[in-house]
């Protein structure tokens, strides 16, 4: 999992019915440190995340898991909302 | 995910018979600022897209299930038509 | 998905049981004009390709799909030789 | 797999139910040698692991497999503590 | 799939119980011409690979489908040692 902020949102009617009611937010990954990490993505949200929110969000399968039994198509979601972290 | 430029489609005759009918485009990634980003690759078409259409796309086992029951042997397909997309 | 041209053939007689009898090919990725794209990686074959010949291949569990039922160990597959492919 | 060092740890109270009560660590993937190799990750700990220790953590959906049948949904996982490794 | 070199073994006896009993080899992933390819890993041994043999390997959840029906958390594994391959 990684880090990321919340940095917008995308707008699709034409899309797989499975995603119907399911927000699409665009993330910019980021290291412990607050830096930007690397390419923006597109993830499902299952946490009601908003924008400029920091979070940490799952890659592959597993993203759906959240919105099971149903089979929504995606490879990134949202899983939380990080209050803080430490660094040891 | 990922947003994406449809930018043609591949043909072939002798392939998996659960990718019969189903029809192969080529993709270009773009970050939400509309510049390439990343290769090409082949996906899947779930929605009906059209070359020359932003869309995004889902990489993984997940881009087959669109196609359930039938067990697709694809790792990237298109999931839905992008309409707009706003950046908080 | 990603298109590639055969490049050779790996031979092994110590493997696991369930690749007994699949063919192991190397594969070059190449872009759609054609030019290496990136690593050589091993790839079974699931449609009769020879070396020489452009194909296009899946990377992941859905590699293993063809040779269902068995559950063949493997992350990439040869799905399908390609014709030709359009720019849009 | 791969090594790595445990930096930090990363707290969040609006998170997905099926991560309560889970620990997520900060990750620092590291080479054999002990030298610092890619970014930085958040993983879940399955093995007890503390802020300081060499564990070796597994990437992608088998990240959840040691809180079988709850369906974590968490791509990375630490999955031991390293006492040595030796080079041939 | 790639090839690698088996470079050592990792030891650890604090782990996910359903890694007992199964060796973690370190590999260093090569090209067909036999040169070093991007990073080490830490990979479970399905054949019985000792350290400096030649091997190929997949990544991924079918990692490990040879220790079914053990669900065994790893995201690479050995599942052949190489005798030869031929370059077309």
């Amino acid at each position: 999992m990684q880090l990321a902020r919340v940095t917008g949102q995308v707008v699709c009617t034409q899309k797989d019915p499975h995603l119907a009611g399911i927000k699409l937010m665009v993330l910019q990954p980021i290291a412990p440190d607050g830096t930007d990490l690397g390419r923006t993505l597109i993830a499902v949200d299952a946490v009601g995340a908003g924008v400029g929110e920091r979070v940490f969000f799952v890659r592959g399968k597993e993203a759906s898991f959240p919105f099971h039994p149903v089979e929504v198509p995606t490879d990134a979601g949202i899983v939380g909302i990080v209050d803080h972290w430490s660094l040891g």
